[in-house]
């Protein structure tokens, strides 16, 4: 996303103590989508308040010059049910999600040094780096009815079994320097357990990823890979995705794929995306085709067909509309919207909504 | 409330974008009263943090003008309890409560596009229409002992059975624009059932009311209707308010009536209640008489006398005291403040508080 | 801590209602450590959010001037968990801590009248009149490995049995006027349960408890005493602390008893401590010696030692290490970062970590 944001004005101190100027920033989205979705003749007609253009969103963040080409900084960033006015859960382990449905920084809570020659360490809870690559080369940006996570997160992936496919809390992150358009990251995260522990426990929970990049005029390309130690099983994902940016055409495309090893039944899946954002008017046409297969003995297959339209009103709000297609194949049932999932049965989501940065 | 608020700078952009200038404002409203309660021997001393002159809350609000008469707003208000500094619950159903006691923007969490000539849209978890007579024409406001909404939401109305008697999520409200002192709002919110669904359960949840008032010099007069669907029987309630302002006189007067119907035992309950805001001095004396009753055989009734005095010490800040008495009577059991209820016993409610607009 | 913080800026009034000038403060403290903490070869990794050299935290607050030496002023205070981006929770009745792990005002949550003449009134969620020799007089603050709560509300206290060893939700609180150096404060908390009441558990929850210092230049000195009600046994607590300024070196020491009592078997505990803050380079070195030992028919005994050093990068950005251990001795089982207590082993405790002021 484009950060439109908001600065609060650096004043004077309190308590008496001389300062240096500082300044924390509130930002944020407020996404809501009219989603009608179904399945085998099953419906849903729902408010969603996590956003169907972007996922809604409250933050505050700062950053401190420290001299020296060296600064802190830090984001706290809390997810939004904007239909309910309730918050989203986190994980105090990486193995479960808390149960929780008070606001919490779940997005992100993280405290930075960074440095201009040197990169940045980041710790707290963060984005994992093999998230990145599923959200950046996908049309929607992983939001709404058309997501690209519907497949690539979805019920045939391994990552659905994962509460660490999107973030992951107690980690350590370092971010590569500006250097001639290759961006890079890497990322441990524990589970916090006591060791010694029960045989297959002891690491239960941390995750370890890197993500490599290149960003130069039009083109964008990156590869990551990360793997999850689970006491049920170890659950690795790799993926790659590509943007090309030509005249009113950002032509994208990922690949991905996830295995759970280290177990008596091995499982896989791997899927594709290709798509575009297409500007028009003032706004842009989204729209993607993308598939996913797991090893299962049918081979499971899933395919998606989404497209939409968002209209800018202004740099900050938009209205849009997305319709999407799931065509589930060969036993597969990937579902949304909260309708119950059905094998072989189409599902379609259709969104309307507004979304609003501040 | 008269709106005092803080507005936060607009400054630059993040991420190298160009932007427009915009604003995010944090309001609030911290009141506290040492409350005692007391009815048939039983007694409770509590500090109550929701508010006895005021609801507590904070919040985050911000527009963006879209240029031609058109705008974009969002709010998010979030319940306090400062005794405990703990949040309030919001519901994700419309059907019951979640059981959380971390903060929520459970009072209001909404997003809107609004027209000068054609009005607001507004989505998300909002008021609903026929909560504000009963807190507009309140000479309490609905807050501490002396609430109206003791009588008008307690134990002897169908609407203490529902969770959409004030608020309802899964919202889409509109209101009228601004009409020669004519003014409107009508919403819709849905319980997100799976559809077809079990007998009845299908619009479990669903809202549907709308208000109609007129506001001209020292008269402001409002009606409003509203149902929840619920599988346990549809729960309908109407009201009336008027107030009219002569001198140091705001006179007030409420008129609501409730029913359960399409139950095997359809019950009904209907109230009403005069009051008045005198100022005087530095502030103003609140004052109301109300009764209510339901159509049990016995017809149980509840007549509530409250008497308070609240003291500005600016624009923003108040001290205040409110005296309460409700009477029971051919079996009601109306109680407040943790005092456990007895049939046919009178309860006081007495509170002292402080109240801070920021 | 030092009070750098951040002032919105006041701006215009919303709603056309005429406005005081007014300002909201955004505050707060982000911190983390990498700890590694081990006890008879049981260890646990984590990072720790809470903070090791400061507690974590976010802030909202605000004074308003009354006039005539009058003023009016509130603190929302939230814990964080910048590990996991969760919050921490509150207690409702001051007898157990509601299970939540939403984000909460639970630090602090308060509402205030002020007079330079006569000291201020507070009400909500405070810290506890007995908690503040205890962090005061703590070259660690009482955070981290090093934290004099390790021993001080520790398994070995009656004070580790108690929900209000900091804080207590439902209070009133009297703080005195600057006095020629002389400080003091005073609080009571109620627990909110019904009267009348089972045997022993009307007061379940209430406290009281005072405190009185004297700081004039070098010199910093102060007592406290205070008693929580309990339907299981009143917990009481006693310490005295005091701290000089000799050039680079703050000295510091503490001593502390509390007591659990009118149960069939009434225990204590007691213990003490002395310590620096010595001045070096950039930063400072906190040092401390502590022991506690209770009652028991063993008189069980538990010593700590600890050694840090903390790296200011700026007036509001550090880089800490902090190394701990504590020897439990006759049967003491003294632990901390998340390992399982064994009697009479070593703990070890080792700090790594960033804090950022904001």
């Amino acid at each position: 996303m484009k950060k439109h944001s908001v600065a609060a004005c650096a004043l004077a101190a309190v308590g008496g103590a001389s300062m240096a100027q500082s300044s924390v920033t509130l930002f944020g989205v407020l996404d809501t989508t009219v989603q009608h979705a179904s399945q085998a003749g099953a419906s849903v007609n729902r408010l969603l308040g996590t956003g169907g253009n972007q996922i809604s969103r409250l933050g505050f963040r700062g950053t401190e010059d420290l001299g020296g080409g060296l600064a802190a900084g830090f984001v706290l960033d809390m997810g939004l049910n904007v239909d309910t006015g309730a918050g989203l859960p986190t994980s105090e382990n990486n193995q479960v999600n808390a149960p929780v449905a008070g606001t919490t920084f779940n997005r992100r809570s993280t405290l930075s040094l960074s440095s201009r020659q040197l990169g940045e360490v980041r710790v707290g809870r963060d984005f994992v780096p093999t998230y990145w690559n599923i959200t950046v080369f996908d049309p929607f940006g992983t939001a709404g009815a058309g997501s690209a996570a519907n497949l690539a997160q979805g019920s045939l992936t391994r990552l659905s079994t994962v509460v660490t496919g999107l973030r992951a809390s107690n980690s350590v992150g370092y971010f590569l320097p500006a250097m001639h358009g290759f961006y890079g990251q890497a990322m441990y995260a524990v589970g916090e357990n006591v060791s010694p522990a029960a045989a297959g426990t002891r690491n239960d929970g941390n995750y370890a990823g890197a993500r490599l990049g290149y960003a130069a005029g039009p083109l964008n390309v990156a590869a990551a890979y990360g793997t999850t130690s689970l006491a049920s099983g170890d659950v690795s994902t790799g993926n790659l995705g590509a943007s090309f940016t030509a005249g009113a055409f950002k032509l994208m495309a990922q690949f991905y794929r996830d295995a759970k090893e280290q177990v008596a039944a091995p499982s896989r899946s791997r899927g594709w995306l290709v798509g575009a954002q297409i500007e028009w008017g003032q706004g842009y046409f989204p729209v993607s085709y993308s598939q996913v297969q797991d090893n299962s003995p049918g081979e499971r297959k899933a395919v998606q067909i989404a497209l939409g339209y968002v209209h800018n009103l202004s740099k900050r709000t938009a209205v849009y509309t997305t319709y999407s297609r799931i065509q589930n194949r060969k036993g597969a049932a990937v579902s949304g919207g909260g309708v119950p999932s059905v094998a072989n049965a189409t599902w379609t989501g259709l969104d309307l909504g507004i979304r609003h940065i501040f």
